[in-house]
């Protein structure tokens, strides 16, 4: 499917946004991009980077003309953000959004699209610890993957529309179901980034300097460098499985300490026996 | 100061040993290079690659006429493989070992060497996922930190004679007393072991696949590859002090559950905000 938008409208011109308007326009698949922001410094950036041609902090004045709605604001705010689209934007357009939770975003979607929905929740797996449109580019979603709802309730053109568009940026889709993905990027995301942070604290409280630290730790807490305020919506967003999976993972913890306590040493081999195989099965698989 | 051995024996020549063997040959520091080992494939292997001159399997043998020796095997190893040494080197030989826990070998060397001790527990922090001679190399060292006992049980000639050998294979020494250096090592080693392989459990109990891993995940479980039964002897080694760190983590796991089942959104981000500004101070101080 060959991907033309006349109109395009991207909610939000943080790192994925305004990739996403690079990467479309590079590629000549869109012949207009409006951004819409909350703040002017962003916009211009987004501007002057050429991720998109106009901009307004308006989101009913930015969606009001628009063929495709991009929403790449953080999880916590796409369903206001998509609630506005709904009651300013043509009946015909195509919604989707780039956050890393998708099952509350997909419920409230499905509660307020008409059916069946116009809307896709989808989660582009590209990024890291830099953040801004400065640093976007238009091959960011080059051989990434990007994980894309799947839904009876969708629209089956515009999810083939979507993925099309995913695909033409360079990322490979990836079907998911919005609760499924929220209950496996808990474990693969979201209980990371809470250990990260209890592992520097853990090291901070007890006065630790960098000449004890070794390359394990760096690599270990990198992702502790993340904006805190993306973390907290991911994890209230979906906070049911994150709760699940950490008081799943600190059981384990708590098992490995009566291993220790008890000096179990065949226990304490298997265990990490087994943490070394599942590494290798849940990265290679 | 100038480091020349005449015959300087490595016990244990797996990657930290045979790495020292070819750092002090390729900068003239020793003259003879004895390697012990358990198994006779590592001993050519080290040989081949002209990290040792000659090698034994039997351990008195080796030390027989050792002017230094560098015990270079697991920590658990460390203990019965000095008490052989002192059985059989000459008197005023110089001893060392590269584990990565100290409490336990220094104070069984205070106990089995006479006094003042000739023996010098040191901590290179150097090394990955790889292991084994074949991965050694001459700059294995080079920019490295290694972490040396402070103690004034210690011979001060032989601790500064160990230090200078050392700095000459382009280490940065640092000083450090031995249970001091355990109770900081399970915080900024041990424990992110433990919890890498728990969190590649977590991921592999819910049946994970490689598509929904990102980057994140690949760094922050990196080590959970490591070698299991190194970590099974660096853990019982140093178990009081894994333990302690290791409650301490999951106790701040649970209050960061609390904070996420009150829904405290201030709470919640104070928590990441804590973890990033202690990722910098810890590695950056």
């Amino acid at each position: 499917m060959t991907i033309r938008i006349k109109r395009m409208t991207i909610i939000g011109v943080g790192l994925l946004g305004a990739s996403l308007g690079l990467a479309l326009k590079k590629r000549g698949m869109v012949q207009q991009v409006t951004g819409v922001g909350r703040r002017k410094e962003s916009l211009d950036v987004a501007l002057e980077r050429g991720a998109i041609d106009n901009a307004t902090l308006d989101v009913e004045t930015g969606v009001a003309q628009a063929d495709a709605v991009a929403i790449a604001t953080p999880a916590g705010l796409v369903a206001p953000m998509l609630d506005a689209t709904l009651a300013a934007a043509p009946n015909d357009v195509v919604l989707f959004d780039v956050a890393s939770t998708k099952q509350a975003i997909c419920s409230h979607a499905q509660q307020a699209c008409p059916q069946p929905r116009r809307f896709v929740g989808c989660h582009p797996m590209a990024g890291g610890e830099k953040f801004g449109p400065a640093h976007g580019n238009a091959d960011f979603y080059v051989d990434s993957v990007c994980l894309v709802e799947q839904d009876t309730a969708i629209d089956a053109t515009v999810r083939d529309f979507v993925c099309a568009l995913w695909r033409s940026v360079g990322a490979r889709v990836v079907d998911v179901d919005a609760t499924a993905h929220d209950a496996i990027l808990a474990r693969t995301s979201h209980v990371p980034h809470v250990v990260a942070a209890a592992l520097t604290r853990l090291a901070a409280d007890h006065g630790v300097t960098a000449p004890f630290i070794g390359k394990g730790f760096r690599d270990t807490t990198r992702i502790a460098a993340s904006r805190p305020e993306i973390w907290r919506d991911i994890c209230r967003e979906n906070h049911t499985a994150v709760i699940a999976a950490l008081a799943a993972f600190r059981n384990d913890i708590e098992a490995f300490e009566a291993l220790l306590k008890a000096d179990d040493a065949a226990g304490i081999e298997a265990f990490f026996e087994d943490g070394a195989a599942a590494r290798h099965k849940v990265t290679e698989s």
